[in-house]
C-alpha cells in the first residue's frame, strides 16, 4: 500500500490546477477508501476551479465522476467490500436524519454533501467517500465509459425516466454537447420520439446516429415552429445553459407539455401566465440522483449500449484537459485516466 | 313563449354595456336555450368589454358564469330535458375531432369556443349554449349561489384537485380575492394545510373563517420565510394577476413544491434554473376545466358547503355591478339575478 | 361502386363461416364506409363464432382489425375524406354523452360499440364504421403488417405504455403468442429490461430474437424464484389467458410490482391479502383502446420496426384461416387480405 | 433512575400474559429508550400471543402503538434528544443499506424491524426503539389519544392518501371497527364522498357521526348495487379481514377504481379478469408506513380532530384488554396508560 498518491488540486478559488503529492487519505465511520481508475471532467468543476459555489475548503481536489475499486473500508461499513468497482456521482452522501432523508428524498437532504466540492473528488489516485454515495458498475461497462455516467449520464437518463413521457411522446433534446448527446441516446432507447435542437447544420448528421428521429436547426430557423410543425414536445430536456434559449423555445411545448431544465445560468427564465395556462404547460428542473439511479443508469447504458462520446487524458494533464471542456473543443466528454486496471 | 328578450351587450371594443331587446335565440343542433336565472360577473368579461380577445364578433353578450332552466332542445340534443337545471362556464363547447378531443382533452380543444365570447353569454335572460357544455346543477345548490362556482369554482377545485398535492400537505392559496376565498375553502375541505397569503392583516380574521390554518401578511413581511418557517408549500395557488408577486414568492415552495398560475398577467414570470434545480421545483398554469369539471365542483360544493360570497344586481345594473367588480369593491363575486325560479 | 360485396358471415351462434353476397352498405350519420384492405383474425372472434358474447344480432360478419381505405361518407362527417386509409379496431365508437364520454374517457363508454360485435365487422370487402373509431394508418405501414396492430398491438403498447413502469425496470411478458410477441417488441423499445415467460426451451431464441433481454421457461422450473432471481419485475403483462398460470406467477412481482392481465379466462385469478400488503402489489386489468391510441400504436410501430408475425390468407378461406389461429398454429397473427392497394 | 420495570410479556407462542419485572433495558447504538406513557393494543398483537409470525424470540414483549417520551439516548444518536415525546408504531426499523432502502423504500426494507415483534415492544414501563423508528408527536395530541393513530391510523390514512382518488370522488370504507371507524373520518376530512359499509343498520348513526355522506348496510342488501347506485367507488379500502367479503364487493368498483386490502386474512381474493380488464379496476393492498408517515397521520389527525375511540386499561390489565379486543367488544381501540405524563 503506498502512503502518497497524487492527485490535482486547486489551492485557492481562481487558482491553477496543481500536481501534489498527498498522504493517502484513511476513510472514517462509515466510509470508503477508492483507488480511482477514471473521472470524468464536468462543466461544473468550475464550481472549485472559480470558486463559485459557497463554502468550498481549499485546497480541494475536484472531479464527481469518478469510477475505480473499493481498497479500504472505515469502521461500520458492511455492505460493501475491497475490491468492489464502484462510482461515485455528484451526490455525494446524505445524514440520513433530516426531515427530507426520513421520507427517503436523500437528493434534497439538508445536509447533502457534493463529491469534489463538500469533499475532495476524483482528480487523485485514491478518493475517500461516503458508503451511502457509491454506485455499483456493471462488469460490462469499462471504468473510462462508465465515469461520465456518473454526472452528465444520470442527469439525463433520470429525468426523462421522470419525465411523465410516455413511449411514442415527442421528446425534444435541446443542445447536443456533454448532456445532450446522452440524453439523445436515452430518449432514443426510451422509446420516445427523439428530436434533437441544436445551432447549426453541422450537428445533424451525429444527433441521427445518436438516435434522434428529427433535427432541428435552431440557428437556422425558428425551433418553436419546427417543433410545433411536429405536434409539440409532450417534454424538452433543456440541457444548454442559456436560459434565453430556453425561453424562446418554451412556446414549442405540445399540451400539457413541460420543460426540463438541467443546466444552469445565472439568468432567469421567462414565462407568461397565458403560456403556462393555455395548454397547461410547466417548466420544471432535475438535479442528478442518488447511488441507487446512478445503478439504474449504469445499467440501462450497459444493457442498450448508451455510451458517451470521450477523450481520455492521464491525470497530469488535467489542466489541458479541462480547458478543452471549457472550451467546448471536447467531443463531449473528457475523462482522466489513472490506476489502470491491470495493476 | 316571449319572441323577445333582455339583454345587456357591449357594441363595439371599448363600448359601454347596453341594455337591448334581442328576439329570442333558437337552438341550433346539437344546441340548447337555457332561460337564465344567474349570471356571475368575472374579471375576464373585460375581455368583452375592451375587446382584448382576438376575434370576438360585436355586438357581444358577455357572461360565462351561467345558471338557468333549459327551455328548448335544438335538433339532435338527445342526453338533455326542458326543465333541467344547468350550468355554463368558461369552457363553451368542443369540436370533437381535433386530437385533443379525440383523447378526451376537450379543454385543449383547438377550436374550443369560450361561452360569452365565442357566442353570446349569460348577461341575458335567455342563451343559447352547445350541448357539451352542460353541467347539471344539484338541487341544494341556489342558481345564484352556483354561478360563481362555474368559473371561480372550477378553476381553483380543479388546480387544487389535480395539482398532486396530498391530504396534510401545506398548499398556500395567494391572494383572497374572488378566486382566492374559494381557493382556501376547496383546500380546507380537500384537507390540506392551508395557508393563505393576502396584503394586510385585516384579511387575516376572514381568512381563517374561510378555513385557513394559517395566514401571512406579505405587506408587512416576507412571504417567502413565512413560508419556508411552516416548512415550504408543496402547492402555491397563485390567483392574483401580479407575475412580479408570482416571481417573488416562488421560493416559498418546499422540495417538489409546484407553483400554479391560475390569475392572467401580462408580464413574464421569472425564475433561475436554480431555483427549478434545486428542490426540484415547477411553475405551471392551470384553466377552469370541462362540464364534468363544473358538475364535480358544484357537487363538491354543495356537499362541503363552500359557498362564493355574493353580491347579487338586476340585469338592468349589469355596468355598475361590473365596476364594483373591476374596482375590486365586491366581496367576493357579484351575480347577475334574472328570471326568478318561481317564474 | 360495386352494388355488392363480399362476405365471410356467421349466420347463427355456433354456426360456420359462409361466404356471401351482400348488398354495399350505406354510411349512416356520422359514418364512413371502408373498403378492407385487411382484416386479422383474433381470438375473441369467437365470441361472434360461438354466440359468447350478449345481445350479438345475427347474421353477423366478425372482425375488428380492420384496415382500409374511405370510399364513402355518410352525412356530417367532416373530419375523414375518401381515399385515407383508416384502421379499426375493438373500440367501434362511443355515444359522447354519457358520464364517461364528458370525462374523455370513451373506452369505458356505457354504449361503446365493438366492431364486428355489435355492427358487422372486417371480415368482407367493405365496411361500414362510425367515424369517431377511425385511426390514421402511417404510410409506411403496410395494410396487412398494421391490421393485427389494431388489437393485439394496441392492447400489449397501451398496457406497457401506461403500466408505470419506467425505462430501465424489469418487465416481464408472460406468453410468447399473438399477444405477448408484440409485448415483448414493445417492451423491448420502450427500455424496459425484458423479460419472456413462455412454456418450453424451444421459444427462447425468438424470444430474444423480438427483443427480450432474458427468458424464463415455466415448464422447466419455478417462474418465480427465476422472477425473484433477476430482482422480481415491476410488471408482468399476462397476455396467457389462464387465470391459474397468473395466480402462480404473482409472486414474482417486485417491490410496488404490478400484474397487468389483457388475457380473458372464465376462472378467477386467487392473490391473498398478504400477497398484495406485503410490496404493495397489485393486480389489473387492461382493455385496448380508442382511435387515438391506435393511432399511437401504429406510429409507434412504424417508427421502431415493431412487426406482427403474420400469416395471410384470402378472404375466402377465412375458416381455415380461423381455425388455425384457434389451434394455435399460426404464428402468430393470421390476416385476411383482400382488396388490393393497387386496385 | 429505576433500575426494573413492569412489563407484560408472552413467555412462549400461546402462552399467556404474564406481569414481569424485567431490568430497565439499555439503548444500544442508535438506539432511544422511551418511558412508555400508552400503547394500543392491536388485531396483529395476536401474532405475538399464538406464536403465527415466523421467527419471534420469546419470552417477547408485544405493542407497537407506543406513545411515551425519550429517557436515554444510545450511542451515535444525534437527532433526537431526552424529553421529547415520540411514538413507535409496527415499522420498527431498517437497514439503510438494502436496495429498498438506498430508494428511501424503507417499509420494504428486507431486514426490517416490526415493534414488539423483532424487538420488545410497548406493553411495559419502558422500551428500546433504532432512532429512525421515532415519530415526533404534536403537542396537541395526547398519549393515549396518538396510540392508536401509529397503527390502525397511519394505516388508513396512508392508504388513503396515496390512493389516487381525487376530493369529491366516491371513497367506501368497508367494516367500522378499528381500522375502519379512523378511515371514515380521514375520507370525510380528505373531502371524498365517503360512503362506510358495514353489516347491520345500528353502525349507521356512529357511521354518519364519523363524517360518512352514505351508509350502506351490507347485511340486509346487496353491497355491490348500492355502490352502483351511487356512481361506483373510486376506492374501496377494506379494513375487515375477510376475503370472501372483499371477494363479493369488487365490483362496487367504479372505472379506474381500486380495491385497497389493509386486513389480512388467510384466504385467498378471487376476481376473475374480466372484473380486472373491464373498467380498468384494481386489487392491491397497503401496509402501514414509516416514521414520518406516522408524523404525518398524527398531524393531520391533530390539524382535523380526528379521534379513534379509545377504551383505556393500566398496564396490569393488558389480558382482559386483550380479549376485548380479540372478541371485538372494545369500541373500537384499547389503550394501555403508563407512566402518567405529571411523573
Amino acid at each position: 500500500m503506498p502512503k502518497t498518491m497524487k492527485a490535482m488540486q486547486i489551492a485557492r478559488p481562481g487558482g491553477d490546477f496543481e500536481l501534489v503529492e498527498r498522504p493517502l487519505p484513511t476513510p472514517a465511520e462509515a466510509e470508503v477508501r477508492i483507488r480511482v481508475q477514471a473521472c470524468g471532467i464536468c462543466h461544473s468543476d468550475l464550481f472549485v476551479k472559480e470558486g463559485l459555489f459557497p463554502g468550498i475548503a481549499y485546497p480541494r481536489i475536484p472531479g464527481h465522476e469518478v469510477v475505480g475499486v473499493i481498497d479500504a473500508l472505515g469502521p461500520g461499513v458492511t455492505s460493501w467490500q475491497p475490491g468492489q468497482r464502484v462510482g461515485v456521482g455528484w451526490h455525494g452522501g446524505h445524514c440520513h436524519t433530516c426531515e427530507a432523508c426520513r421520507e427517503g428524498d436523500f437528493v434534497n437532504c439538508v445536509e447533502a454533501k457534493i463529491t469534489g466540492i463538500s469533499f475532495d473528488g476524483g482528480y487523485a489516485e485514491y478518493m475517500v467517500a461516503p458508503a451511502e454515495s457509491l454506485a455499483r458498475v456493471p462488469d460490462t461497462l469499462d471504468s473510462v465509459e462508465a465515469a461520465p455516467l456518473l454526472c452528465a449520464g444520470i442527469t439525463t437518463y433520470n429525468a426523462l425516466r421522470n419525465s411523465g413521457a410516455r413511449p411514442g411522446d415527442l421528446v425534444a433534446v435541446q443542445g447536443i454537447g456533454g448532456l445532450g448527446h446522452l440524453g439523445v441516446q436515452f430518449a432514443h432507447h426510451m422509446g420516445f420520439l427523439t428530436v434533437a435542437l441544436s445551432r447549426g447544420a453541422d450537428k445533424e448528421a451525429l444527433a441521427r446516429e445518436l438516435g434522434a428521429d428529427h433535427y432541428i436547426d435552431t440557428a437556422s430557423g425558428d425551433g418553436v415552429a419546427a417543433l410545433q410543425a411536429l405536434g409539440g414536445a409532450r417534454v424538452i430536456l433543456a440541457t444548454a445553459p442559456n436560459s434565453r434559449l430556453i425561453t424562446a423555445l418554451f412556446s414549442g411545448l405540445s399540451r400539457h407539455g413541460r420543460m426540463i431544465v438541467v443546466g444552469i445560468d445565472n439568468e432567469p427564465i421567462e414565462v407568461t401566465p397565458l403560456q403556462l395556462i393555455a395548454g397547461n404547460h410547466s417548466l420544471t428542473g432535475w438535479a442528478s440522483g442518488h447511488a441507487r439511479d446512478s445503478e439504474d443508469t449504469l445499467r440501462f447504458s450497459a444493457l442498450r449500449g448508451v455510451n458517451a462520446m470521450i477523450e481520455t487524458y492521464p491525470l497530469e494533464q488535467a489542466k489541458a484537459a479541462y480547458e478543452r471542456m471549457l472550451n467546448n473543443e471536447a467531443r463531449f466528454r473528457v475523462v482522466l485516466s489513472m490506476n489502470p486496471t491491470s495493476n
